[in-house]
C-alpha cells in the first residue's frame, strides 16, 4: 500500500494499517514530517516521490490536503500501473471525484473516501493509531466504479477498526456541511467574537466546546470550505431556521420553550456514548 | 452559611466551602436531592425550609432556579435579619436585581453574582469541589450596594477558589448572551439537525463538541434564554454578521479565507489550557 500525505489522517491511516501487518510505502511534500512518520511507525519505508511511493502498489491512498491533490495525482500518474486501486480521505467528494476522472488512467478503480474523524490538532505528532476506531467511514462509490476497487478500500478501513458506509458524493458533500462544514465555520465566527471588549475574561465550557475546532489548520479548512461552499451555504441557512424556530418558541410560554429544548436535547442524549450515532447502512 | 438549592452549582459550592472549614445550612425543594447533597458531604446540616435555613445566617447562597427564585424570596423573607448578606449564581443578573429590590428587606445587602462554570449535566450527583477552580466569578454591585456585603460575597467565592470580577448587571447580561446564552441556543439548534435523515450516522467531533450542552437541562435553559431574551437575540445576531464575513472571505481568494480563519483560530489558541481567558479586572 502507498500512503500519500503523512499528516494526522494519513499518519494514523498507517499506524492502524502497519499493526495489522500491512506493508506501508510512504510519502510526505515535507521531509521533515515524513521522517517524524517513519519513527513513530506509521511507514514500512519511505519514498523520495509520489511516483516511486505508488510503483508496484496494490492500492494507493491520497492524504494529502485537498488543494495538493491536482499536482500529486500528476506526478503519480505516470507510474500508477491500471490495476491500482486509489482512494482518498478528504472532506468534499464531488471535486475529488472530478479529479479522478480528469487525471486517472482508470477512474473506475477510483473510490472517494471520508473518515469522519478528526482533531484540531495536526500533523504526524496528533496521529494515532485508534483514530478511526468506531468511527464512520464514508465511501462514495460511483455506478462505473469496480466493485473489486470498492471492495477493497472497504476492507481496508475496515481493518483501521472503522465502520464503512457508502452513499453518493453529492450527499455526502451535503451532510459533512450539516455535521462538520459548518460547525467549524461556527467554531471560527464565534472565536473571533474573543476580539470583543471584556468577552475573553468570560467564557466557560459551552464557549470552549463550540469553538475547539477553531483552532484547526486555517488554511486546510479555508481549502475544505471553499470546495464544499454551496452545501455550507445551505447548511448556514438551515441552522438559522432552526434557531429561529428555537427564538420563536422562546418568545412564547415557558412550557412551549422547553418543550422546543427538551425535544433537541433528546436527540443529541440519543447519540451513542462512543460518539457517533446509529448507523444507516 | 445557608445554601437554597442544593443542584449542580450550589452543591459543588457547598463542597468547596466545607473543605475550608465553613458551616453550610442546606435547604432543596425535593427531600431526595437534599439527601444526596447531604451524603455527599455538600452541607454540615439539612433545613426543612428556606426559612429555617437563613435563620441566623451570616450570608445565603441563592442556588435555585430562576424561576423558584420569587417563591423562595417570599419564604425566607421573615427569617431574614437585616445584617445577612444575601446572593445568588443565577446566569441573567438584572431581573435577580429587581426582584431582590421588590423581596428583599435591605436590597443594599443583596449581591448579585454568576460563577461562569457549569455542566451539561445537573443535580448534587454531578457537583464537584472543583468546579469553580480558576473559573471566573462575576458580581453584579449596584450603586447603593453595600461594600461590606461586596466583600464578603467575594471572600467566599474565592475561598471555592474562583476568581472575582465586578461589572454592571446590564454588562454581565450581553457578554452572557455572547460567550453563554447563544451558544447554548446554537447548541439545542444543531442537536435538532439530528432529526434529519442521515445525519446522526455521520456525527463526528465537531458536531459532538459544539452539540454537547444541548443535553442541558431543558427547563433551566428555556428559563435561562428567556429571561434574556433580547441581548440573546443581539448575540444571534452577532454570530450571523461574524459567519457573513467569513463566507464573504470563502467566496474570495484562498488567502484571504485562510487569513480570515488564521485570525479566528488564533484568538482561540490565545485562551489558557485552563480554560478562561485573561481576565480583565
Amino acid at each position: 500500500m502507498a500512503l500519500l500525505g503523512l499528516g494526522l489522517i494519513g499518519c494514523s491511516l498507517g499506524l492502524a494499517l502497519r499493526r495489522r501487518g500491512i506493508r506501508v510505502v510512504g510519502w510526505n511534500r515535507t521531509a521533515r514530517a515524513a521522517r517524524l512518520a517513519a519513527r513513530r511507525g506509521a511507514v514500512s519505508a519511505l519514498a523520495a516521490s509520489p511516483a516511486e511511493a505508488v510503483r508496484g502498489a496494490g492500492l494507493v491512498v491520497l492524504g494529502v490536503p485537498p488543494a495538493a491533490m491536482p499536482r500529486v495525482l500528476a506526478a503519480l500518474r505516470p507510474a500508477l500501473a491500471a490495476r491500482t486501486v486509489v482512494t482518498d480521505v478528504g472532506s468534499v467528494k464531488s471535486p475529488v471525484l472530478r479529479m479522478a476522472h480528469r487525471n486517472l488512467p482508470v477512474p473506475a478503480r477510483f473510490v472517494g473516501g471520508h473518515p469522519m474523524a478528526g482533531s484540531e490538532r495536526s500533523g504526524p505528532a496528533a496521529a494515532r493509531a485508534d483514530l478511526f476506531r468506531e468511527r464512520t467511514v464514508v465511501l462514495t462509490p460511483e455506478a462505473a466504479t469496480d466493485g473489486r476497487a470498492l471492495r477493497a478500500v472497504a476492507r481496508l478501513w475496515r481493518l483501521a477498526g472503522a465502520r464503512v458506509v457508502r452513499m453518493p458524493a453529492a450527499r455526502h458533500d451535503r451532510l459533512a456541511a450539516v455535521v462538520s462544514h459548518h460547525p467549524h465555520l461556527a467554531a471560527f465566527a464565534l472565536a473571533a467574537a474573543l476580539g470583543e471588549p471584556g468577552v475573553a475574561g468570560l467564557v466557560a465550557g459551552s464557549f470552549l466546546d463550540a469553538t475547539r475546532v477553531a483552532a484547526s489548520p486555517a488554511g486546510l479548512w479555508a481549502d475544505i470550505l471553499q470546495s464544499n461552499l454551496p452545501a455550507l451555504r445551505a447548511a448556514v441557512r438551515a441552522q438559522r431556521r432552526r434557531e429561529d424556530l428555537l427564538l420563536r418558541a422562546l418568545g412564547g410560554s415557558p412550557g412551549g420553550a422547553e418543550r422546543a429544548l427538551a425535544a433537541a436535547g433528546r436527540r443529541r442524549r440519543g447519540l451513542l456514548p462512543g460518539g457517533t450515532g446509529p448507523v444507516k447502512p
